[in-house]
């Protein structure tokens, strides 16, 4: 048997690697997204989502609900609004990503795409995440929320390609080394 | 009249913006400093270096005094090995980056390498960086002496372009705008 299952990360971060400022906000990214990056190529290949609270709230605050109809799943121990746009499949989990990510395989997810500072490092921490897409915003801003944290050892990665975009984008794209 | 001294960084980093571990060792670095990406070249363009103590202290671990006869000005308040090698051209400064610039630049310096975390930073900050050199090893550390630190505002950046190399470094050059 294959691996059950798959899991990408795709984010944006300043040169300093942040992905928020320390309250969250997204100033610093380019205003709608910036220049088309493959978010769109990427979202078709997603057959879950899996974002932490955070994430979820800040998303709340978009003027468009940004998943359309595809199941996510929003890692918090609290209630949350299950509704927050026509047509959102949203659910609460507070379990493990391990847990998580055998829960979606058994409903015949392919493809997860996890998002969220705390969230990705969880993951990531699981060896749980096989892909990184990381677009460089060239801008520093110092301080904020940190794409990667912590880990009990090294993670070795493959690089699988680089693109650079007229706006001033550098999108890497990485495979884990298991 | 024009700016009177330009000022580069050229650094290998962890994929997690690391460029040493805690301890300051460079382990996680390819051996021999990797595949050939541009340090030559750029050192060829170099007309003085200004390390911070610890890189210096690292440095002088190496088997080989890496700078040649170039002046190297290591920031320090203490006193220092000024003869670490035959021919090695070692001074020790302990003033502020503008005062070490505007010392350069009265000797005849145009173009300075500035390397060493903290020495970066403080560079940084007080504007005297033009040019910005990274080198991104594909590996995550998880901890360690970060490239950059915290800011008093955002610094832009111009993308100037970006390499990727056979090993999987992923070199983006980078100009501050000011």
């Amino acid at each position: 048997m294959g691996r059950p299952i798959q899991a990408s990360v795709f984010v944006g971060t300043s040169l300093d690697g942040f992905i928020a400022r320390p309250n969250g906000d997204l100033d610093f990214l380019p205003p709608g997204g910036g220049e088309e990056h493959g978010y769109g190529a990427f979202m078709a290949t997603v057959d879950a989502i899996v974002i932490g609270r955070n994430t979820y709230d800040k998303v709340l605050t978009f003027d468009e609900w940004p998943y359309g109809t595809k199941p996510v799943i929003v890692l918090s121990s609290r209630p949350i609004d299950l509704a927050p746009a026509p047509g959102a499949a949203v659910e609460r989990m507070a379990a493990s990503p391990s847990d998580i990510a055998a829960r979606l395989a058994a409903r015949g997810a392919k493809h997860v795409y996890v998002d969220g500072g705390f969230t990705i490092q969880r993951f990531l921490e699981a060896r749980l995440i096989q892909r990184l897409i990381i677009t460089r915003v060239p801008v520093l801003i110092g301080t904020g929320i940190t794409l990667f944290g912590a880990l009990p050892r090294d993670i070795r990665l493959r690089h699988v390609t680089t693109r650079q975009y007229e706006s001033g984008l550098v999108q890497s794209e990485y495979a884990v080394v298991t």
